[in-house]
């Protein structure tokens, strides 16, 4: 079994209004050190597979579900393997 | 600045009902070996202080703000300073 983390995010390019939102409140709530904030989402995936061959199923699940490319990008990391 | 990421996710008692549904998708794709899917969101803050001085502020912006302590739990690492 392999676990893998894929980070999912808005492309630089794309406006985030929920981390914009986030980064007011916060300010409201006394702190200014905040400079930014950005929100993403991640999918922590079980696979029954040894980690060197992991990489098809995440390109995939990400290309066919998990990802809007129009806005989003993703990352991936291994957690565990054994 | 230090960039520090927190994770939210649930809580390991509490049921991941899209996490459930994602899982169920990826199976109808073909990809079997997939055997559990979790999903979280997490939060990327610039903040202006020295990395020592982070705790404080993630904490408190955990508890007031992100995390909803029910049914999530949190945690977080540093990805840059400097």
């Amino acid at each position: 079994m392999t676990k893998v983390r894929i980070f999912v995010t808005y492309k630089p390019s794309v406006f985030d209004p929920q981390g914009d939102t986030i980064k007011k409140t916060i300010h409201a709530l006394g702190h200014d050190e905040v400079a930014d904030v950005q929100v993403g989402k991640f999918f922590d995936l079980t696979i029954d597979a040894q980690v060197d061959q992991v990489a098809k199923t995440v390109k995939e699940v990400a290309e066919k579900l998990l990802v809007n490319f129009n806005m989003e990008t993703y990352t991936y990391q291994v957690m565990e393997e054994n």
